[in-house]
């Protein structure tokens, strides 16, 4: 069983659930987990962002993303400010993690961001997000602000650290940890092992 | 035409080199430039490799590394010390890069440190190589102290920094960059547009 850990702020996250949603690789084939890298990155002494932190790492970023969303055929505009704050659409997510919507949801939520021009932190756009995917909008932001909600983010979010995880999007299939959207192919071919 | 970038106390670079070299992407098809990371590291804040300040990011590497190794048939060992002193390994490279023998030496003073536990700051383990790849040791060894040689390997860290790089392996084709050895598929195929 595959699992694939993205954080909503992550550029190449985006291309990541793209690609995993293109492949069909959704749940219940693979589990979809949303977790916040910025306290894991707080942990390794970085306040924000490494792409933000060390700029030539940053405007190789930018062009890599764009050429690879140009490959997959997505648009990508760099986001402002970068990187958003993706707690709330984490949320969504977490409380949602069992709804049918939810790979259409992230995606939805990482073209907003990454493709339109919004801003993710705002819960009318997380909403409009929600209509479009079919869901309840009303009832899965409730779900998100439940205290068992954000306990398991938090918990998702230890889980991957303590797993090893230090950057998004990663995959685990069993214990082998996968880092990086260009590693997709190698996880899926380590599960047919 | 494609510029591979490699440093040779880095592990991923190993993996790129004997893969480049299989691919038969050899001089003069691409230019392989030996550069020393260690400079830009430092210029990021970074007093030695990542793998070491970060060992959440070490172990993942030690495993990534010993799964690809597996996949190319290559043996891997983590070599004592790590990151090893590559200096005089890039300046004989650096004063012999037109030499025909110039892709064996490199794999071979990888495979010296990564396959074979020697440490390659060492002249005799330098020397030895040379000798398995047909070289005129004597000759290339005393190139490798050539002031000039001296200059030319600051030189190409300058220009490496200065294009982008900020790791190893990079791949140029132009003046787009590619990171990583899972990019070179991708930097092959940019060659070709």
């Amino acid at each position: 069983m595959i699992t694939f850990w993205f954080e909503f702020a992550s550029t190449y996250s985006y291309i990541a659930a793209e690609r995993m949603r293109t492949l069909g690789e959704v749940p219940p084939r693979v589990v979809w987990r949303p977790f916040l890298l910025g306290p894991i990155l707080k942990s390794m002494g970085l306040e924000t962002s490494p792409f933000n932190v060390w700029p030539t790492k940053g405007a190789y970023m930018w062009r890599d993303v764009e050429r690879l969303a140009g490959r997959e055929g997505l648009v990508f505009r760099p986001p402002q400010p970068f990187p958003q704050n993706g707690l709330q659409a984490a949320r969504v997510a977490t409380g949602s993690a069992q709804a049918s919507w939810l790979p259409d949801f992230v995606c939805g939520v990482y073209r907003a961001q990454f493709a339109q021009g919004k801003n993710i932190a705002e819960r009318e756009v997380l909403r409009g997000v929600l209509e479009d995917v079919g869901a309840d909008a009303d009832d899965a932001l409730a779900r998100a602000e439940a205290p068992e909600t954000k306990n398991a983010l938090r918990a998702a979010t230890e889980e991957a650290a303590a797993r090893g995880v230090f950057g998004a999007p990663s995959f685990h299939v069993g214990d082998e940890l996968f880092w990086g959207q260009d590693r997709i192919d190698d996880a899926l071919a380590w599960r047919e092992r």
